[in-house]
């Protein structure tokens, strides 16, 4: 039985993990009888949104901590993640890939990647084991993969650009659909990158999965 | 088409609504092309815990506020909640349906409900308009159906001698079967109460929603 590994950032969508493309992940794994763990890096939030209002607020929260959250508890300190102890790893989006996982909201192609999950991300390429990457996630991909490595965000002209200018080829895709890098193991999927309703993109999200584990079985 | 109201306590099992629960019923909703609406008490949570160690922490945090985080922003105080507006209401479970929504897990059959809930729910009933209630959250049935009304928690002794005690009639049930109590147009469903998994809590949940449905169109 496969044995997946998830990343998540947080806990909401505008400063952690997009909850319904987690849970979405974690449904679509267990529908298959897949097990899964979840795994968050132990640091603060870059900042917390009222997603209420969209302001920022004077606030501290710890990205392992609300992770936890969607995890109902179960959930290990990123820095643990094994990548010989997983078939896959899967990285559902959110502003939190972007913010906590690494720094693209705030710098852009001058980005990097939080020190846990950079080494995580390493571990599984150089393993050669499949990886997917949902909604604004894949945008860190030319920092693992190099040059010519095809994802997709959808259809978002600036974020499509900035994959571009990293070195990343981006491919056009709709939200149930997937793209495949089948030399890097890389799976792709623009979930709420496109939206517009947690049905689609739930769509999108267990075509991930299936596209995962098919490589992972390989 | 229908349009429903989907009443949230927060965002996390311990504290606030149940985030699978809560997901899979808006996943489920739109999958079969219904509109929803997603509410929240405007108040403070009863407390805050740390997901990740199960402790209290010193912090206060609002249940609309938290409660945008699974609707991402899109959600709207309680107390607007027109049961005229809609065709049904359910009202996933957690720890917040009986702590903010009603103080159960403190007061047990002494329990009172938010006031915001409680005009809610007794404007469904008044208009004979079906709710589905999950995991722990039937228990405050009988303060709006009365004697004889028929729910299901699972199969926990002592919350279904609460559900007794308080003039309800407990129905054993598994996590992937629904009660119905057609008089009152009200149907229930253990979720997260019974689990084990999110597969068997998302076939569950799918189940109470056609139910919900099929009543809300007769």
């Amino acid at each position: 039985m496969a044995k997946v590994a998830v990343i998540l950032a947080g806990c909401g969508v505008f400063d952690g993990a997009e909850i319904h493309e987690a849970v979405c992940t974690l449904l679509s794994l267990s529908q298959r009888g897949v097990q899964y763990q979840c795994f968050a890096p132990d640091i603060e939030q870059a900042h917390v949104i009222n997603h209420l209002t969209g302001a920022e607020v004077d606030e501290s929260r710890n990205v392992l901590v609300e992770a936890a959250r969607i995890a109902r508890g179960e959930v290990t300190a990123l820095e643990q993640l094994q990548a010989k102890d997983f078939d896959a790893l899967i990285v559902p989006g959110g502003f939190g890939a972007a913010k906590n996982l690494s720094d693209f909201a705030f710098k852009g192609t001058e980005l990097t990647l939080e020190p846990s999950f950079h080494r995580a991300l390493e571990a599984f390429a150089d393993a050669d084991k499949p990886v997917g990457l949902l909604c604004i996630a894949p945008v860190i991909a030319p920092l693992i993969y190099g040059q010519g490595v095809q994802v997709t965000i959808g259809c978002d002209a600036e974020v499509a650009a900035a994959v571009e200018a990293l070195g990343g080829q981006h491919i056009e895709s709709a939200v149930e659909q997937v793209v495949v890098d089948e030399a890097n193991q890389l799976v792709t999927v623009p979930a709420y990158m496109l939206g517009p309703d947690i049905a689609s993109v739930a769509k999108g999200i267990d075509a991930l999965v299936a596209k995962v584990l098919e490589l992972a079985a390989k």
